[in-house]
């Protein structure tokens, strides 16, 4: 079993490659050798057993997708991209990265015939409001932001290239992760995680937007639990509508704040500072909520059932039990 | 008033050379200029007071669309492109002409940075089945056809593109268009307009599929209409979702022939032979039946009310009134 991973230096790519490493086998198979690729060298796992190769460079330069899949990997998951806040800022970059990159990859595997699974993480900003209170699996996407339109259409392509069985694609759409680990950054998301994770290392978290906020969320290792699952999925069971979007945990901002007083009490809770940002306020407004999911709960994506058990799931991976 | 039209020398791109010479105006404004392309030499009318310019070439060419906008139209029709059946035939030929033309003239107008109003044809192929009963403007586009995912896709760029400002689009999803005039086709919904049009013409046409099959019809003349509507609309009241999907006449084979009856005598509807064909009802089964259309009508597009008003737009705009 060789696998083939792009993105791999980023936070979901490197907790991949050390699932991988440590469960040893996909879809049954022993895992005998890893390519990770990424714009940055990827930190590589020393696994016994394991042939790890580590490629860098841009996705979407003339020949790098041929040489990165000229060893025919039985997986490929393609999770490299240009990140939301970019893709905006950089219009040429996005598009040439997040859609031609993509596009790169998609023909360089149906060129070389050789139709392996294949796993691309699209996100729910393919979907742009106004929303229904719960959004359904047949809910059309209409992106309001340049990433979401080009992960829109790396959908497309995905699904066509898989009816014409040039490899055998799945894509899923991945809800806000939570809690990201990490320094605090820029994304209008972050104070999702951010007030979460600063007050249990002992620090000040700013809420920007009011407690009613309702949003999805999963964690980073439910993330990593369904790009196993989509890489172990029987295909004829998926059918032709190739995306699936990912289940999650509904939750208010409120409903946030009351597990984790739960789970570290009133005094981290305290940590969380109110402070009304209205340019984030308004992005955040044109965010899906509630997805219903139905389709990825059935072929068995299974995330957090509650908002106390993405807490716990950060304390266990990321704080080594400890609160501050 | 300057007008580019790719695809000028199709079917639908004729007809709307025809009315915008008829007219002289659009958006309230003479028309001084027509720029018609087409990979071959479309015909041009010959109005008093209009400039016309005739283009050939490949949409995908490079330089070609910095070319063709350079004048800078005022409005844009992009009515080019590969057919269906073509763009499941030759991969490498629907990818380049339908999304990397359709791509190549939205990114010229970008760089030529002058905001034109661009009338995009697209296509009820964007759907694929299951279908509920009637197909709400919610409804998630999953083409079944490499064709439905290019017209997809450039959906989605033109829906971002006009976000950022680099043009005014609006994106019409074409329901099947009936009566198509000339000779009969190689098209499994060939016989859609054959079933009409043949014992219109004193000839027998065949009936591949049951009397039960439910479609939605528009006339070559609303969709002339569509692409007038769609270059006058105020883009303010479409907001940000540009892709409509154009109402149109859902009718079965059955209420078809009904009509043609009813108009043409029954001599004239015993042309049809019933011949059920496997293939082509196999596809068919495959198509979208019904469409609410709820914003497109609400948005001022209307179609015929009923299949009779089809054959007689038929009957009037290609007979000269009269029948076989």
């Amino acid at each position: 079993m060789r696998i083939l991973i792009t993105g791999a230096a980023g936070m979901v790519g490197r907790k991949l490659v050390a699932r991988l490493a440590k469960d040893g086998m996909l879809r049954g198979q022993k895992i005998t050798a890893l390519d990770l690729h990424d714009i940055v060298a990827p930190q590589a796992p020393a696994p016994a057993g394991v042939d790890v190769s580590i490629h860098t460079g841009d996705l979407s330069a003339p020949g790098a997708m041929a040489a990165l899949v000229a060893p025919r990997p039985d997986v490929i998951f393609h999770l490299a991209g240009i990140v939301s806040g970019e893709a905006e800022a950089n219009f040429d970059l996005g598009y040439r990265v997040n859609l031609d990159g993509t596009r790169a990859l998609f023909d360089a595997v149906r060129l070389a015939a050789f139709a392996p699974r294949l796993v691309f993480t699209s996100s729910i900003a393919v979907f742009g409001a106004p929303f229904p209170d719960v959004i359904p699996d047949e809910f059309h996407p209409t992106p309001l932001t340049s990433y979401g339109t080009q992960k829109q259409m790396s959908e497309a392509l995905l699904a066509d290239y898989t009816r014409r069985g040039f490899f055998d694609g799945i894509g899923i759409r991945l809800p806000t992760i939570c809690v990201r680990p990490g320094k605090p950054n820029k994304a209008a998301s972050g104070f999702f995680s951010g007030i979460i994770r600063e007050p249990l290392a002992g620090q000040e978290a700013i809420l920007p937007v009011p407690r009613s906020v309702l949003h999805t969320h999963a964690s980073p290792r439910s993330a990593v639990n369904f790009l196993i699952r989509a890489a172990e999925i029987d295909g004829d069971k998926v059918g032709p509508r190739r995306n699936l979007t990912m289940p999650g945990v509904a939750v208010t901002v409120g409903e946030q704040i009351e597990a984790l007083e739960r789970i570290a009490g009133a005094d981290v809770a305290r940590r969380i500072r109110e402070q009304s940002d209205e340019t984030i306020w308004a992005i955040v407004k044109g965010w899906p909520t509630r997805f219903e999911a139905r389709r990825a709960r059935e072929l068995g994506f299974a995330a957090e059932k509650n908002f106390d058990e993405i807490i716990l799931a950060h304390i266990e991976d990321e704080l080594d039990g400890k609160i501050a």
